[in-house]
């Protein structure tokens, strides 16, 4: 084939096209963005935002460095009920190293931990939290850890819905990290969770890669074991990244303000916050998870995710809720 | 002008030149990369690394998220003697702050840092070292200490050479930051240093955003201060990101083991070894300060950036050694 021959012959529309298709690979992925979600105010909001802060000729242009959009995890990205589903790898773990501990059966929190006791559990404070956390995630090597939520993530399904917990994301918030991408804006998960934990899974379900995780930790130590150097995570939590941790973890990590934070409960406050206490254009939306059909309907009363204090002070700060219920238009990817 | 005709008499080598370009833009960047290196066995070494492992059709090829390189900064990145130059940066604090503190002028090691009596200050131990950090750096908000590094490094002059600091970073550094961003690997950079001190100029001067320094801290807290939300950063050192703290810091910042890691110092020896320790592909390189007509020759018994043991062993590692004083053709950026 000659090749330039065949080129020539192209209409030069054609050629312009595959020059700009080349060159802004990306504009033609934004006219079709977000379509699971409704037409609703909120929507609108957010992609005026974004285009307003990418749009060199507009006076809230922000530069391409500055455009850190963070998110929380647990209710944000996917769902959270009616535990945490970290809190759902701890008690199977939990299950399986029993029979090393017969003790357990007797002595809190284990027990109600082995029983399932979600009621007794919820109700459970940050001590005896760590309890468990620790005697599952303490003193493992990261590789290790690594390797067993991978598993874990593999064959493990939801109590209630008897879905896998990776498949319970949130078809609309992905959509909105890669529209947000499509724009040259960085997504950062920050989150009470285990900042390993998440890890493990973001990379695949969000395109979010670990280095822009953000989360709870416990201190980590770097030791030679027989011979081979290892990463061995120590059995302190050192790191609780939740309410006004969120802040102080997205400046150790990120070192500078985000532009834009989504949170859907009083942990995510803070975060919301701070960013949008900031100078310039910000944004700050939660998710008021209002879908008792699809998802689940809490708020208020929650003891987890509550949501109070955001309802209460979102309009004083100006930021958006979104209406799991009406704005929504798909939940999780497979009930397309 | 009729666009479709302009275009349509272009040459078809000209229009596909042109969505080369367009397409491609770094290609020709990498053409003549790295003018500052002298040819030696450790630079083709490197450029022979980089080629493997972003080479689809090569057994060493290293998918994009997963091309992470590390650096040390002081000695890496810019040079380091007499001291750290952070350390210039506390000696100046104290000497501003000492109107207040007249009980420093016989207390030690207060009383040395008012004289710069720099070899009673480096025979110091960590505690003393820990006591001038805290004084400048600890109980400020983390917009004031950045905003007191600016200012310092915008007149603060080395007290040999006279230069900035920041003109005095390593121009061959530069370039191989570039090279490697060129082929899509991330640069990090893992210091002994304070993250919040580095972030200040590590965009500006090297390219590297806050998000990918990874550093000594101090504990960071989210507080209320009359009515703004304000980082605060505690006296207290939290985490002392050298020596063994590097794969530690690289292990909870970037969550994954890098590509290839480049320091100085015996406080580089466990970045380089855990790195170098993975599987597939890995890239261990050290920079030897053998240059005391441009820079400073030091290594063994040197008590700032000590290289000994890395001499030893790099050769069972597999490590290359940087040779300051034959390999490269320029040091700083002003020597050009």
């Amino acid at each position: 084939m000659n090749l330039s021959k065949s080129w020539a012959e192209l209409p030069i529309k054609r050629i312009l096209g595959v020059i700009l298709y080349c060159c802004f690979p990306l504009v033609s992925a934004h006219a079709n963005s977000l379509p699971s979600w409704n037409q609703s105010s909120t929507k609108q909001a957010i992609i005026n935002f974004v285009e307003r802060t990418t749009n060199p000729d507009s006076s809230d242009f922000v530069p391409v460095p500055e455009r850190v959009a963070v998110f929380d995890n647990d209710g944000t990205l996917w769902s959270e009920q009616p535990l945490y589903f970290q809190a759902f790898y701890i008690l199977d773990q939990i299950k399986a190293l029993a029979p090393e501990h017969p003790e357990w059966k007797e002595e809190e929190p284990f027990a109600s931990a082995l029983k399932r006791d979600f009621s007794t559990l919820m109700n459970f404070g940050h001590e005896e939290l760590i309890k468990l956390v620790t005697a599952t995630n303490g003193n493992v090597s990261a590789d290790q850890f690594q390797e067993s939520v991978r598993n874990w993530l593999k064959t493990a399904k939801h109590p209630t819905t008897g879905k896998s917990y990776t498949s319970m994301v949130y078809q609309p918030m992905l959509e909105l990290l890669e529209y947000l991408r499509s724009h040259e804006y960085k997504t950062f998960i920050v989150s009470g969770g285990g900042i390993d934990f998440i890890r493990v899974f973001s990379e695949n379900c969000y395109g979010i890669p670990p280095e822009q995780v953000v989360g709870s930790s416990n201190r980590a130590s770097y030791q030679i074991i027989d011979g081979r150097p290892t990463i061995i995570k120590d059995s302190v939590l050192s790191f609780y990244n939740d309410g006004p941790g969120k802040p102080a973890g997205i400046h150790q990590h990120i070192g500078r303000r985000p532009v834009m934070a989504f949170g859907n409960s009083d942990g995510d406050f803070q975060m919301l916050e701070w960013t949008t206490a900031g100078t310039g254009p910000r944004l700050g939306v939660l998710l008021n998870h209002t879908d008792h059909k699809r998802e689940w309907a809490y708020d208020r009363n929650s003891t987890i995710g509550q949501l109070s204090r955001g309802l209460d002070e979102a309009a004083a700060h100006g930021w958006f809720i979104i209406d799991m219920a009406s704005d929504w238009a798909v939940i999780h990817p497979e009930d397309e």
